[in-house]
C-alpha cells in the first residue's frame, strides 16, 4: 500500500514488513533486539516471524504488559539486559506491541548509550493511529503519565492490519476514539465517513487517513509549541477522567473511553467558549454516546478532576489550557476556560444519561 | 571576552554571566531551577549570586557530589523534585557544577516532560574544557559510565575562570589532561605552549583554545560517527585504567590521571601502529610523566583491563578500536590493535618508572 514520510522517517502500510530486511542490511547493525510484552510476544511475534520468513537473528526482550509497567524500573531492567546481551551503539531495537511497548522501547533506545536506532511496529489500533507518529517516547514515574521521555523518531514504522486481529474489542474501541478525534479536529468528511463504519471492521484506508492527519499536524509543529496542541482535543478533561477512574473505579476506563467522555465535555466547552454551533455539539454528543458506554462523573469528584487538569503537562504558567473546536473539522488551542465552565461541561456529559 | 558558536548554542567566556538575565527574559520561563552539588552549592553559588546581582528567583536542587551519585536513583529524585516544585515544560534548569552536575542535570532536563531548556555553568577545569561542548548528557548505571544519556545541547554555556579558584589542585590537574590531549590530537603549537604553562595558573586564552578545538571536532561530527572519535585518544586504555583503579586502588586515580597513563600507552601504540616517530613518542612520554604522578599497572591486571576495553561504548562489532596519533597535532581513528600490542604498551608505561 502506501508509505508516508514523517520528518524523514517512513511509515509503511501493509507491506508485510518486507522493507525491514533491507533496513537491517543497510543499517549494518551489530545486533537486533525485539522488544515485546508477554501478550504481543504470544500473539504478534508469530505473525512477525511469518512475515519475515523466519528471520531469527534477534534476541527477544520481554516485559509485563500494561501501563503500570511503563515505568523507570522496567527501563533500568531493559537497559541492563541490552548491556548484558552486548548491545553496542550499532544495535537495533524493534518495538513490537501497543503504545506501552513503543513508548517505553523508544525511550530506552533513545537513551541507551545516548541513542540506538529503533523501529516501531504498533500492534493495537491506538498505537497505529496515534503513537505511531510524532516521535514522542515516554514512561511514567509514580503514576504521572509520560513524566519522562524524549522526542526521537524511529528509523521506520510499520502498520499492518494483520496484527489487529487478536486485539480485544475494548482495545479497538479505545483506539477508535483517536480516529474520531482526528476527524473532529481536522477533517469533517472523514468524521462523516467514520460514522458509517464499525470500529471492529475498519478499512485500512481509514487507518491510513488517521495517520495522515496526525502526521500533517505534527510535521507542522514537531515540538508541540503551537498547532500540535489541537491533538489534545478531548484530552484535558479526558486525561483527568482517565486518571481519576484508574485510582477510583473498580473497572477503570480505557484511554479511549475516557477521551470519549472528554470529547463530549470539550465539545460543550467549544460551544460555550468558541464557535461550535449547538447543532454540531448535538451531533458530536449523539454520535459518541452511541458508540461508547455510559459513564457517571460524580459531582464530588469535580475538585479532584480540576486538580488533575492543573498538573497536566501541557499547561503553562499555571493556566489550564484547552484545545477547542471552532467547528467540526477545525480546532483552535491555548483557550483559557473557567473552572465553572469546566464543571458545567461535566454536568452536560452526565445529563446525557440522566433519566 | 569571546563567544563561541557550537551548533547554534553559544559558549560565553568571562562575561560574569551577564547574558543570563536576557536569556531568562527571552525564554519566558515559568520557573528557574539551579542544580548543584553540596560543594558547588557552597563554593560556586555565592559567586553565581554575586555575578547575577542577587538574582534570587530560583529554586535550588542539591545533590551529593561525585561520580558515584551520577546515577539513575538521583535522576528519579530530581525528576520528582521538579514535579513537586511545579516545573512545567517552560521551566529552565541551570546546572552549576562539574561534569557530574552538567551531565546528570543535562540528562534530567533533556528528558523531563520530554525536554526542558537548560544552561550549563561548568565549574571545574575538566568540565570547562571538555564537558562544556558537544551536547553529551549522561548517567551511570551499575557503575557502567554514561550507559544512559542523550545528545542534547544546552541553551547556553558559561565559562568563568572565577569558579576555578576553589577547585582542588588535583581536580585542576585532572582537567589539564584533556587540554594536553587537545594539543596532541589537533594543534602541535598549542601543545608546545601548554608545556610552558603551569596547570594551576592557566591563562583564560588557553582554556578558550581548548574549548575551541573540541568545538571544531564535535561540530564536524556531532553524533560521533567518525572524526569525533579522535577525542578518545588516551581514553581507551585510560578509561580501563580508571575503572580498574576505582575498583582496586585504595586511593583511586582521577579521570585525568588515568588519561595521562592512557595517553602515554596510546602514544606507544601510535608509534607501533601508526606514524608517530620515536622522537615524538619520547617527547609525549617525558612531558606527561613530568606533570603526572607515577602509577604502576600490575601485570596481573592486564586481562581485566583488556576486558574493560572490550566493553567500551565506542567499540563496534566486538573490536577494540583506538584513536592513534599520526604525529603530534594529528590523530586518526578506528585503528585495530592486537592484545599483544596493548599489553606491550602497558609495559612501556611501567618502564618509565622502573629503576
Ligand atoms: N507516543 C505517542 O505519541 C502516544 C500516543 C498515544 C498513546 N501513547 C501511549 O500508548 C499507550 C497506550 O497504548 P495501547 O493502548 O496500545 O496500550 P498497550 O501497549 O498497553 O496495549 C493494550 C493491551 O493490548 C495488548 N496487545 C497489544 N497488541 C496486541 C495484539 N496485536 N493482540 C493482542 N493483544 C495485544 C497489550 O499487551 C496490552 O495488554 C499509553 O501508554 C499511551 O501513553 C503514546
Ligand atoms: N559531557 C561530556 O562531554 C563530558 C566530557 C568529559 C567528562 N564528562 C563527565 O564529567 C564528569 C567529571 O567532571 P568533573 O571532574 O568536573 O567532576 P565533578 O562534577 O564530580 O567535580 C569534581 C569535584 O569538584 C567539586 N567541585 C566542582 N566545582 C567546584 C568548584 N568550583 N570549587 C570547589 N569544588 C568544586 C565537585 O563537587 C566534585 O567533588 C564525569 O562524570 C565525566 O563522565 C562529561
Ligand atoms: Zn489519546
Ligand atoms: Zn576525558
Amino acid at each position: 500500500m502506501e508509505k508516508l514520510e514523517s520528518a524523514g522517517t517512513y511509515i509503511h502500510f501493509e507491506t508485510s514488513l518486507d522493507p525491514i530486511t533491507a533496513l537491517i542490511e543497510e543499517g549494518k547493525y551489530s545486533k537486533v533486539f525485539v522488544f515485546a510484552d508477554i501478550n504481543t510476544s504470544e500473539h504478534c511475534l508469530p505473525v512477525f516471524r511469518e512475515m519475515l520468513d523466519d528471520f531469527s537473528e534477534f534476541d527477544l526482550i520481554e516485559t509485563d504488559p500494561g501501563e503500570e509497567n511503563k515505568n523507570i524500573d522496567f527501563c533500568i531492567g531493559i537497559w541492563k539486559t541490552l548491556l548484558d546481551f552486548g548491545a553496542d551503539r550499532k544495535a537495533l531495537m524493534i518495538n513490537l506491541g501497543g503504545g506501552v511497548i513503543t513508548d517505553m522501547g523508544g525511550f530506552v533506545a533513545s537513551t541507551y548509550k545516548r541513542g540506538i536506532d529503533f523501529i516501531n511496529i504498533p500492534t493495537t489500533l491506538l498505537s497505529q493511529v496515534d503513537a505511531s507518529v510524532g516521535g514522542k517516547t515516554g514512561i511514567d514515574i509514580d503514576n504521572v503519565k509520560n513524566m519522562v521521555g524524549t522526542f526521537t523518531l524511529p528509523k521506520a514504522v510499520f502498520i499492518e492490519s494483520a496484527f489487529l486481529k487478536t486485539v480485544p474489542e475494548r482495545e479497538l474501541l479505545s483506539g477508535f476514539a483517536e480516529m474520531i478525534k482526528h476527524g473532529l479536529i481536522a477533517d469533517s468528511a472523514y468524521f462523516e465517513r467514520l460514522k458509517a463504519q464499525r470500529f471492529n471492521e475498519l478499512p485500512v484506508e481509514e487507518i491510513y487517513r488517521s495517520v495522515q492527519i496526525k502526521n500533517e499536524v505534527v510535521t507542522a509543529d514537531p515540538l508541540e509549541k503551537n498547532i500540535r496542541k489541537i491533538l489534545n482535543f478531548g484530552h484535558t478533561i479526558g486525561h483527568a477522567v482517565e486518571s481519576y477512574s484508574l485510582n477510583n473505579d473498580k473497572k477503570s476506563l480505557t484511554h479511549g473511553e475516557a477521551i470519549a467522555v472528554g470529547m463530549i465535555c470539550e465539545a460543550w466547552l467549544s460551544w460555550k467558549n468558541s464557535t461550535l454551533t449547538e447543532t454540531e455539539l448535538e451531533e458530536v454528543k449523539t454520535y459518541i454516546a452511541s458508540v461508547y458506554p455510559a459513564y457517571h462523573i460524580k459531582e464530588k469528584s469535580f475538585k479532584a478532576l480540576a486538580k488533575l487538569m492543573q498538573s497536566d503537562k501541557k499547561n503553562e504558567n499555571g493556566h489550564i489550557l484547552f484545545s477547542l473546536l471552532e467547528k467540526i473539522g477545525k480546532c483552535t488551542y491555548n483557550c483559557r476556560v473557567s473552572e465553572t465552565d469546566i464543571n458545567e461541561s461535566l454536568r452536560f456529559y452526565n445529563s446525557i444519561y440522566a433519566t
